[in-house]
């Protein structure tokens, strides 16, 4: 598997562990990971620390963005495809789009490059998820 | 003026108090002031922690936002509006849109109300930061 993809799921596999939501996010430049997170909601208390957001959030003020590759083994939400568009990433790579269709098409509509690996193992990481967790997943995409 | 985008800019001249962009917002939900914050890329060395974004993290887990009215200072970038769209926030109030036009069509696009309140305040709050910091401010929106 592409290595920066493993390195997203073991993200999201680390906030399982910790008893939150499996999604990871790492963002690479120059072939190198620059940045990683996970989703926050329940190890932070946050509302808006997606695995994205959270991701950007680790890189720091990198300046622009125009050649990085973000890595999500979800397919983006709009608060974190908002983030791609508004900074200028150019590409996303996901994990899987299956569980959760995401903002894909906003996101090409605005230049992004968008590929989804549809792996079966980030499937059913969230696909499990998901089923012993729906109002919690619910919340986390504001569909309460 | 508005009490509550009256807070808003009480958070906007709080940020450049201490250094940072001017830019602040409120959550507001049954007339009760729920959420506040202003951006924190100087002052949190964030780049993803915007005015909107502060706010929506410092309200906490709310549950649903269908209720909510998003008061901002300046029209919400697509970060911000990205935000407002995942979470079925229904209203934003900008208290202008003429120093950075932001994301307004996406987010009526989804069926947002947005209002312009296009207030001689706010923009020159804005207008006189970027004067003197266009490239902190460029680095904000992402157009570096």
């Amino acid at each position: 598997m592409d290595k920066f993809m493993a390195a997203a799921i073991d993200q999201a596999r680390q906030g399982l562990a910790t008893g939150g939501i499996p999604i990871g996010s790492v963002l690479v430049r120059n072939g190198e990971i620059i940045g990683q997170g996970h989703n926050q909601r329940v190890q932070g208390g946050s509302p808006i620390i997606h695995a994205e957001i959270d991701c950007l959030q680790n890189a720091g003020r990198i300046g622009h963005y125009r050649d990085t590759v973000l890595y999500s083994t979800l397919m983006p939400c709009y608060l974190c495809a908002g983030a791609v568009v508004q900074f200028g990433i150019k590409k996303v790579i996901a994990g899987e789009s299956a569980t959760f269709p995401g903002a894909r098409e906003f996101m090409e509509a605005h230049g992004v490059e968008v590929i989804d690996l549809d792996l079966a193992e980030c499937k059913q990481l969230m696909g499990d998820f998901i089923t012993a967790n729906p109002a919690l997943w619910s919340e986390d995409i504001g569909e309460l």
